[in-house]
């Protein structure tokens, strides 16, 4: 920071002029920030960040959940890329999102907002968002970080996660992204981490993100995140909005000025403000073709619906000779909040649906049951849109079933006509059983964005062959889910208690019963498998499988890779998605997908080292069409990187016998000592978890010089 | 403590002289405290604490996990007063017991030795164990304080829980013993307790058992729990054993000497042994009846069993007429470690059963599956005697199954003869599911004391009409059970993510099936009940069942009071068990059940408060023969504590709003401020989880000094 800005000219620089606007200053320009992820929202007057003012017309994409869906991340790199055009042609230097928290619980009102359940399925999607999205010379804030996974009392709840945990799901796509794809900015959650608030948490916005992570951007507040400026600075955060802030301002200078802040933090804080107005100015607009942003919304939208069942083959829709009962009002396409998009224009699905087939289509909105049941009966095929209530940010859900009056409509549509499909639409999971049992076809739409009903009509139609994969579980019931228990919390904390074990992990470990597992994801045709095979180096594994498409259809597979080590020393779910891609199978083609595992992405975080680690072993990898369709599997051997803990006078004698050397010294050392306690298995087991120094509590260890010299002959 | 000591004296009287006694100083003698629970466990030689080396016959009593099935305070206490009579004819004056711990996980390996999943059940029978005990001049040991729920890793392993948990779960047994029961002494466990070592922790050795409940006793060690002697007696440890320490009695010496232990910590400590070694002193000893004391444990052996299982009333058996095939290896009848007891006697099961039928009885050990498939052919009835492997202290199982072997034994002779009976014999839960859907009865014997063989055959031909009930929940699969995804932990924690709901509480609200419920156990008679009444008053509630004996024979039965508070402000288990009582009643007659429920046991743990609380409004009380098999039910009014927390600037709007001075307060303040906010529900729910004080971050709240004055009046 040059010399020739004042401490308040500083401190200014790090709060914004006003609520989408950093503060010009000197030679410094302002420049704009302001919603996203899957539009731009400008706003065209007012302060308000919920999304209830009019703002400027643009793309409205289909939300994350829909991303999520696609498991394809290149789809979403030209999502990125078009929100980048459109950012840059409005003017705004940095687009709030992605939005990458995991979905820790169905119930999470901004589900739609999120990715996914695994953190390795975000990261890879999300770094290639953000890739696009700054390929245009706009910047990301990723957020929330982090640990944001709900709304009840979302300023104040503290996330209570075990490091592990934080580290292996809540952090890792947050490492991924920040590492590959170098986002402008990171945007710090209102709430608090194991109880101190994100905007204040030093280890987690300097000692992690930019010491290990080496993250070189702005760390801008969540929207009225900041309690403290000077604490948040203090902590690392650079940036915080909406603005102005005078009494913010003075305090820090005041700070400074009493020595309660080190000015390196103002001056560290106000250049990457600084420098990120000046990368800012770098880019040009171009202008923006709305037509073909409608049309990539409706291409990306068709990738990211789910066909969850289709008995005998209902769909897709023949395109003459078969009338249709459409029952159900227009299908929501995005969620309420922050990233609510005023659209260029919004498809109309039963035009849409008309436009495709030759064959009479008749439209009700569902709301009188006789209707629809008389349209279902006429007609030959029923499609009744479902929808859950209105997901939105600030509110989380109580429940996972459809409304009631809903589920008694598809009940009596397919009462009256067997050949029915049922398409939902919904931010977040809705329960789908037991009812699913009667309805032969269930296709998962989420939100799809303004194209929506494009979209839909190409896949009733056939005209896109699905390949959307669930993205996150759909429970049997919400007891079932692994959050359950925790959820929302309560009295200012709520408890990660299902810990490692979120979503399919949770399932997995159980051996529950769901509805339909995550990955899952039916298609218009059927692949086989061949046998997998990898090659491994030491950058990472790569697997290998030949996918044949059997059906009469071209179509597309997401192949997915599950990683477990039989044996680890460490607790694990029983499997992990490692890597997936998706493949384009020609009718009657066989192509080899080829899955890269790197290297990094099999370590699990060790809390004794407090680092990753990767743990030797012969890793089971397999291969299939989701999580619980596993088809063909093959077994490599890793080598381990050295998690050899030193052994201490607190390591149990357990630990002592494990180790070739330190047996060795203590056998040597004990010779004269207690009978047996060694060499009988028994007495081994029973005492095993004895620390060496608590021997001498019973007055038969060695003493503190003999232990010392015992721990250093073990570890020479 | 009287001046006439040295430092050095006193630093000797807070450690033990030897394994088993304390030290004698000056006109202080030492006493001896030695191994129980189930027994008197005085050695003859050496110095071992793990049961391996001989020690002075005295009566196996059942251990505690056949006295927690008996649900019954009163017999309860006639052990503990027998084992009052023993410990002082052998001149002991602690006996190291009851064990209290909650049994989190069924793979415990010393689950045999603490009473139940639940701690009221738990702290009911304990106070019993402990009057009785101390009723004889003869002090008992709490142990082991707190929350070791586990042997893995036992002397280093962090138990991490939530207050809420740790105070209505784990802690909550201990409550209530210290406050009903004064014990003599409670034994620190080995463990941490998040982060802190039991032994060094102040929060609860001093805050909480003597400053919240009173215990004016000694905290003594677990034998080798102490590491530093200086930080344990600062924590408020008393007594640290075994002896002797000379070189932490120095450091004691030394630490008074330099400052770091304020000498009035040190002169507590001892003058607790020395109150201890007095109260030792005035009980004198009496000769001890072994044949009494044989028929009590016979008695009480009896009480412990569990009929899981009866269809068509294959037991009781008839005492002739019935030819018996005995299928299996004598029962285990105690568990192995530091409370393995040298019995005065032990039954022979095969003599005890041939005494009480006039029917051919043939033996045969299992073996040799051919002899047993012949011998149980041969017979009107099979009994096949199943047991777990060998549980003991310092080991936890890593399986609830029967031995593959004997599944295979159990298999094979109910094919033979599908009457047949399974006796369990196992100190932990068992997995019965499937196997027991071809047996037609199943007896849960867990460990019974050396009066097994007497008590089995007493309750095999209903000489006994069972009256045990399940005081832990048999799953289904280990899977399901809400300890399974964090047990037994790694890297030095244990993370107690099912917090609140251990043991049937998570069951339940799951909604998870089941083998065989908290609470189960059948009778051979059955018990009808009536409508429950109630009456409350300031002290609590007591509710009235009359139970009928609907059968031949007279019978006990258990009435167990579950307690639900529908539509409470903080999150609960679906029931809780809160009174019961065992009621004795001759055929055809009813009996009216009495049930106490204290106020005191109605409240929950409010962190906002930090303290206890008893929420206000309708509880639904439940009575009936188990957690899940509930008979009549009966709603009271109770009158709640005070548990209004005082709006501040932290507070959310809608917390402002949901308080009726608070919303005055703040809408008349805020009337020219943001439009719709207070008045707008839709706005209202997406803000009302904003702080007051975060309005100011939107340009839009009251400064400092007006939130101030609003707080202020809010709270006036």
């Amino acid at each position: 920071m040059p010399d020739e800005l004042s401490t308040a000219e500083k401190a200014a620089l790090t709060s914004g002029s006003e609520f989408w606007r950093t503060t010009a200053v000197g030679d410094v320009p302002d420049v704009m920030l302001t919603d996203g992820p899957h539009g731009v929202r400008k706003q065209l007057t007012g302060a308000d960040h919920l999304g209830l003012l009019a703002s400027e017309p643009s793309t409205c994409f289909p939300p994350a959940v829909a991303l999520g869906s696609t498991w394809d991340p290149a789809l979403v790199r030209r999502v990125g890329e078009a929100l980048g055009d459109e950012a840059r042609a409005m003017d705004v230097a940095v687009l709030l999102g992605p939005g990458i928290n995991l979905k820790r619980t169905p119930l999470g009102g901004r589900n739609f907002e999120y990715y996914a359940e695994d953190p390795l399925l975000i990261g890879v999607l999300a770094t290639e968002w953000v890739r696009g999205l700054q390929s245009r010379g706009v910047g990301a804030s990723l957020k929330h970080f982090a640990v944001n996974s709900q709304e009840t009392d979302r300023m104040r709840v503290s996330a209570d996660v075990d490091e592990r945990t934080l580290r292996e799901l809540y952090l890792r796509a947050f490492q991924r992204v920040v590492r590959e794809a170098r986002p402008w900015t990171v945007m710090c959650a209102y709430n608090r981490i194991n109880g101190v608030h994100a905007a204040e948490n030093r280890w987690l916005l300097t000692d992690v993100l930019r010491g290990e992570w080496g993250f070189d951007g702005v760390v801008v507040s969540d929207w009225g995140a900041v309690v403290d400026r000077v604490a948040a600075v203090r902590a690392g955060l650079d940036l915080t909005m909406p603005g102005p802030d005078p009494a913010g301002d003075r305090a820090l200078v005041a700070a400074v000025r009493d020595g309660t802040l080190d000015p390196a933090a103002l001056d560290t804080a106000a250049a990457r403000v600084r420098a990120l107005v000046a990368r800012a100015a770098d880019a040009a607009a171009a202008p923006v073709d709305a037509d073909a942003h409608h049309a990539l919304a409706r291409e990306v939208a068709a990738r990211g619906i789910v066909l969850l069942k289709n008995d005998g083959g209902l769909l897709p829709l023949p395109e003459s000779g078969t009338s249709i009962a459409l029952i159900g009002r227009a299908p929501r396409f995005q969620g309420g909040g922050s990233s609510q998009i005023n659209p260029t224009r919004v498809d109309d699905l039963v035009a849409e649906v008309a436009a495709l087939t030759s064959a009479p289509v008749a439209h009700v909105d569902g709301a009188d049951p006789e209707r629809a049941v008389a349209a279902a009966r006429a007609a030959d095929v029923a499609v009744v849109l479902a929808s859950s209530g209105n997901e939105t940010e600030g509110l989380d859900r109580d429940s996972l079933e459809l409304p009631a009056e809903q589920l008694a409509l598809i009940g009596r549509v397919v009462a009256a006509n067997p050949r029915t499909v049922v398409v939902l639409t919904n931010g977040a999971v809705v329960l789908t059983s037991p009812w699913d049992a009667a309805v032969p076809a269930v296709v998962e739409s989420w939100l799809l964005g303004q194209a929506a009903g494009g979209a839909l009509a190409d896949v009733l139609f056939g005209r896109v062959n699905p390949s959307g994969r669930l993205a996150e579980t759909i429970p049997l019931r919400l007891e079932d889910h692994p959050s359950y228990l925790d959820f929302p919390g309560e009295g200012g904390h709520v408890r990660y208690g299902e810990g490692l074990f979120a979503g399919y992990r949770g399932f997995d470990a159980r051996r529950q019963a769901v509805a339909y597992p995550f990955g899952h994801g039916l298609s218009y045709t059927r692949f086989g498998y061949g046998p997998a095979t990898a090659d491994t180096d030491g950058s990472g594994v790569v697997v290998r499988v030949p996918v044949t498409n059997e059906g009469a259809r071209d179509g597309r597979e997401v192949v997915q890779v599950y990683a477990s080590l039989p044996g680890s020393a460490v607790r694990r779910a029983p499997r992990e998605l490692k890597g997936f891609t998706v493949v384009e199978v020609p009718a009657g083609a066989t192509v080899t997908a080829e899955v890269r595992i790197a290297r990094d992405d099999l370590a699990y975080w060790d809390v004794r080292l407090g680092r990753w680690a990767v743990e030797g072993g012969a890793y089971l990898l397999e291969a299939g069409a989701s999580s619980r369709d596993l088809r063909t599997a093959v077994t490599v051997e890793v080598t381990g990187d050295d998690t050899r803990v030193p052994l201490s006078a607190d390591s149990t004698l357990g630990e002592w016998m494990a180790d070739p050397r330190g047996a060795r010294v203590l056998t040597g050392a004990l010779a004269g000592g207690p009978p047996g306690i060694l060499s009988d298995p028994e007495a081994l087991t029973f005492l095993g978890s004895l620390p060496l120094s608590r021997l001498a509590a019973f007055g038969q260890g060695p003493d503190a010089a003999a232990l010392a010299r015992l721990v250093e002959a073990a570890n020479a």
